[in-house]
């Protein structure tokens, strides 16, 4: 009987666990925290995501597509609020085109099930990874609830413990020739969940991701099923007038809600009484290389964590089951040779989604404030309805299509020229509907 | 009384204990190897250094200048080998500067004694720190004699423990917002012992650092006061014809010295004897910030370590010792103010060193066999002894000064443009040394 273990029974984790029941392995899985399904989610993760292409792409591969369905909320598009409480609308794709608001824990927790429901994977609780002879497959936990060491022999193992990886940390870092970097942005973040009416209908509209984009920082808002939202204010730690290390006090979270968000302050005027209710976190880009030794390999957060700005951390990390389950058809699960194409191959995925997750965050906290720039993209919307065969906007490209990120990230970077050439048409604002800029762009692609 | 633990015993952790006996402390020292004074340096390791003024000034700070003096051997310039055999000889800097070839291992003895005698140093040795708290600075070692766990509770951390730090891994790096990044360079390294003549004498001129540059790949040898050299193979580690994957068996030792070393292989034809003796290692850079966390902190290699091209990493700790001491004066030993100081201020130098290893070894391998590029350095150096007050070369100021290696890499930089412009004067290989060439340099600086 074929062994696997997989480290972490987050979303990855428990996603992967069903493809290589599957495949017909034996799966134990080692989770360091207790069953999410029986606790509260730990603080600090966001509590929802969006899941797009990607991810539904790989939860219909194992058949878990349709019950995720049931629990996901359309978003069509950004809604933008400005410092008057106006709102504009830029839709993320084509009509139909949404990315869904899911909530983390159910999501989690459907996966769980569906891998223990193949009744070849089981989930062990309260296991701390602490060591990993790479050599021997060999793991050790410490089981937190009785204090004992535990000893796991295996065939394959797989670390999908998330950007503060185990495996990685005590695995992979320790062997020679391993490439890696942690690096924290400037900017934490703080979670409000801003609560539905008392009838439970949603305070804001509900197909939409809400962004209140301020320049230096932003807040944002994604739709709960109960009618609530999971908001997340977006900072800098410390330096300049607005910054976390400014807004401490009851009196001044509720001068800087009330001067920098003032509708979203008349929707929660008691704010400053839930303000500590999540803690200030931080952001990262962590990046390794490779991501695999021998029959050990990173999935996930664990090998390419990324800031949340481009919505496709989970995606990116489902995209690896596909691309992994691709690759073991491709080699006849000869662990050795998928992981090295994986490492390879992937990798500049990996890279290219964090630096267009880097880019994202300034698109959403300062851009979508610039009337030149929906303009911008309205123009590349036009175009790419008329030519679609010839364009597809970026956005699109990294969340309603498979187009690896790395392709992506360039074509973006080419379209970014072409467009710069556009608006520099005179008078383009009005004419931007025109033929002209039609065959203007025709011309440049 | 007052407590500090450093961990680590090796050259820059010997020396601080020394530094901190000055002060007043109680020093524990936990060495995770054995007292190598008993037993052989450990492979992997170069087995001599390069040490240059920044070392030599803390030296003299602790007085174990004097002692150390005793075992240095100065090489004045490079001897650069071609593949002809024929010698081109380089001074380093002026008349009497030299840089200083120590061996590692009794630099490290020196050090170490001279802690011991302090009367107030101990060093505990076969201690691996597995874990610190870095809010009551108690640090958990593994007994690696005896399998038992050893507690220790102290005033102040010193993580003293080189490039794969045990304090930053299972310490600093936990904590929130601490960016660190290990990057390994393609080539590797092997070392090789060219034995001395039988009467004990020096089989290469002795007062120099001897190269064999070859482009994408060198040799490079430092005497011994045994009569022997410490040769050093920098290569890539595979890839391209003359890489490490490729000179494996004993014919491809030969044949690769043979046509790449002609006069090493006539001094050596034992070469692939002795190939085996010495392992292929690694070359990393590591940056980490900040390089403390309340009473912790990081020194040389494990806050910075670099590849060795500059010679300047054991220098750079050196002078970590120098920049600590200053700054406990300045903030009376309020450790978390000297911390806080030497994070923000030292960081840049060790950015800087790092950048200028990876340059030199350009300079090494490659540049130090053109013509031109020597006769570039040529002209400095004469500029630099008519107008000492206006320019200084770049290998001085890291070499024989203690001007920031920050400022040094800047002022390195407008060097360079300058001499770029002079070296397009027409005919300068005619006309180097004529008055023209100075007034053109004036006219730049």
């Amino acid at each position: 009987m074929k062994e696997a273990t997989i480290v972490g029974a987050g979303l990855v984790g428990s996603l992967w666990a069903v493809y290589l029941t599957k495949a017909g392995y034996n799966v134990t899985i080692f989770e360091a925290r207790d069953d999410i399904r029986k606790a509260d989610i730990s603080a600090g993760k966001s509590i929802n995501l969006a899941l797009s292409n990607r991810g539904w792409k790989a939860l219909e591969t194992v058949g878990a597509a349709e019950e995720v369905r049931k629990i996901a909320i359309p978003m069509y598009g950004r809604m933008m609020h400005d410092l008057e409480g106006n709102l504009t609308f830029q839709p993320y794709g084509k009509e139909n085109e949404a990315i869904y608001s899911t909530s983390r824990g159910d999501l989690n927790a459907i996966l769980m099930t569906a891998a223990e429901n193949t009744g070849k994977a089981k989930i062990l609780y309260n296991h701390q990874c602490i060591d990993i002879n790479l050599q021997t497959n060999e793991l050790t936990f410490l089981n937190k609830k009785t204090g004992e060491q535990v000893h796991h022999k295996t065939d394959v193992i797989f670390g999908c413990d998330g950007a503060f990886s185990a495996v990685r940390y005590v695995g992979l870092q320790r062997t020679d020739r391993f490439n890696f970097s942690q690096n924290f942005i400037a900017d934490g973040y703080r979670e409000i969940l801003l609560p539905a009416n008392e009838d439970g209908t949603h305070k804001l509209d509900k197909n939409a991701l809400h962004i209140w984009p301020r320049g230096r920082f932003m807040l944002i808002a994604l739709p709960n099923e109960d009618g609530s939202y999971t908001c997340t204010l977006f900072m800098p730690h410390e330096g300049g007038e607005n910054a976390f290390d400014k807004v401490n006090t009851r009196e001044e979270v509720d001068a800087f809600f009330k001067s920098t968000f003032p509708d979203f302050y008349a929707l929660m005027p008691q704010i400053a009484d839930e303000w500590d209710n999540h803690p200030l976190s931080s952001l990262a880009i962590m990046r390794s290389y490779p991501w695999h030794h021998h029959k050990t390999v990173l999935m996930g957060d664990a090998a390419h964590a990324t800031v949340p700005f481009y919505g496709q951390g989970m995606n990116a990390g489902f995209e690896d089951c596909t691309v992994l389950w691709e690759l073991m058809q491709k080699h006849n699960e000869n662990w050795e040779a998928v992981f090295e194409e994986y490492s390879a191959t992937r990798k500049p995925d990996g890279d290219a989604l964090q630096d267009l997750s880097l880019y994202n965050y300034l698109v959403m906290r300062d851009y979508v404030a610039d009337p030149m720039f929906l303009l911008r993209k309205k123009i590349e919307a036009k175009f790419s309805t008329l030519y679609p065969n010839k364009w597809m906007p970026l956005y699109s490209q990294v969340t309603f299509s498979d187009i690896r990120y790395s392709v992506a990230h360039k074509q973006g970077e080419v379209q970014n020229q072409v467009m710069d050439e556009v608006m520099a048409i005179p008078g383009i604002e009005e004419k931007w509907d025109s033929q002209e800029v039609i065959d203007k762009i025709l011309s440049l692609v």
